[in-house]
């Protein structure tokens, strides 16, 4: 038996569409196991919603490692699930990034990590949150001729990110079509200088002006409309002392960035700002999660 | 008297465009005393065609020194000038920085550094060049409410800059007009992903992959036309060792990153490639210069 603890992650960062990533301190338990039959369990977070056979994303990650070792077994998956789902903060990379390394650790280990990198990009269709599920920390990725390249830096532990989570989903698709084709030239160097700036300060630990290097004209604006509050909470969200707030992901959470004195406030503003206009919104505060997935326990 | 030493410096860096730049070990040198009446003498680049008047730029930044200050005396300025002239290799902004440099430093400094730097980026329109220009290193810099914010790397010392510089020169103005006001969204986040990996590897010092990250959609496709023979040589210079080519600024200079040991065979084939343009160049290689504008000589 393996038990694994994989962390939810923050896709975009503000700045850095479709290429920077963090992980956050909030996590999926999956515990997984050879047994006679195939078996399914759920508890927490989708445990009424999300699917118990074949087409479960926990298990169809942990198939793929084993049609690409060439072995079939039936396997039992508990999971103990705290990440919420199609918020913006990603549980499906959780799952597969999860579901990847149990799968191969059951099987000792016969793939390099660099192979279960590679799975759980195509996976999930990109590597900005499983990137830094796997990782852990501030992460940089991209593809380039099918292989995916990253970069981490460590995020200082004082931080809090608070993320104010709406009681609805948005399905990334339908948040993709939102952007337009053609966007304007002096958008996209809105963007690189903010987001170059961005990976400068996690580099260098140098944490002022965050909210600046965070701004971001590339999504945000164009999903404002799908998330009704965000833009109140970005443009407020400095005077209540935060260091950054901007879009986790696709979204619907929006993500703030302050130290543990001002994080309650900010949670709670945010959760105000939804509710006035009619949305049902929780917070939760968390720390940066330095280490990526982890096997909290193994026992054959 | 005063002599300071100002490297050139090339901007945008493959993917980043306007917000990255680099110091190059190719240096002007600018002499500074007081006189009794205004006298500019230049050798080097430019000595027949650079004006020896109080539309000198050297002069201009020099003026805006002592009228900040509130000091009114002829100066004597020498220019020793290795930096070509509107080549994409940063000669305005070296004028620009030096001569501010220069200026503060006969005045006893009145002004602080930050107020230099301040200056240097109103005088040349933007920070790219007079920051690394300024600081030396590898720069990340923008302009926020006015304000001038960057951040710098280092560059290993063993890196060499092998750079061809075609013998006509291009406006900014000219190379600026080439730039469409839309573009595709995809080639912003093109650029965006490279530009954040860029700064993560020097960052870590870690300079894999940097042909990858030096790829552009931003500037260099529109600017193949006004510099025949760039494509070409982005193209061919990996065969010949190069780690990574592009655009130097708004060029026509070229730029490869390379080790010592290719370096020649790199120069003398970007020479070539231009040659088969009908176009006559010549290379120089050059070392990464980590320090900056420097005072070499001060005396009373």
């Amino acid at each position: 038996m393996v038990r694994v603890k994989v962390p939810a992650t923050t896709a975009n960062f503000g700045s850095g569409f479709d290429c920077l990533g963090a992980a956050l301190g909030l996590y999926n338990y999956i515990e997984m196991d050879f047994a006679k039959t195939d078996e399914i369990e759920v508890m927490g977070e989708g445990e009424k919603t999300v699917e118990k056979n074949k087409t479960n994303l926990v298990y169809k990650a942990a198939s793929r490692v084993f049609d690409e070792v060439g072995i079939s077994k039936p396997i039992k998956i508990s999971l103990e699930n705290n990440i919420p789902i199609a918020r913006g903060l990603g549980s499906s990379a959780a799952c597969i990034a999860g579901g990847l390394v149990a799968a191969n650790q059951i099987l000792g280990e016969p793939l390099p990590f660099s192979r279960i990198v590679e799975l759980a990009t195509q996976m999930e269709g990109h590597p900005d949150n499983v990137v830094p599920a796997l990782f852990g920390g501030f992460t940089i990725s991209m593809v380039y001729e099918g292989k995916v390249i990253y970069k981490r830096f460590s995020i200082p532990n004082w931080l809090r990110f608070v993320v104010g989570i709406p009681q609805f989903s948005i399905r990334t698709i339908d948040a993709r079509r939102v952007i337009p084709e053609k966007i304007d030239f002096s958008d996209a160097i809105f963007n690189l200088s903010r987001c170059a700036m961005l990976v400068a300060s996690f580099a260098k630990n140098e944490l002022s002006n965050l909210d600046v290097f965070c701004q971001d004209k590339l999504h945000q604006p164009y999903r404002n409309k799908l998330v009704p509050g965000m833009e109140k909470i970005i443009k407020t969200s400095k005077q209540q002392g935060a260091m950054a707030c901007f879009l986790s992901g696709a979204g619907p959470s929006v993500l703030t960035i302050t130290s543990e004195e001002n994080a309650k406030k900010l949670g709670i503003q945010m959760v105000d700002i939804f509710k006035k206009e009619g949305i049902k919104a929780q917070y939760k505060i968390l720390s940066p999660c330095d280490s990526g997935v982890e096997y909290i326990q193994k026992s054959f």
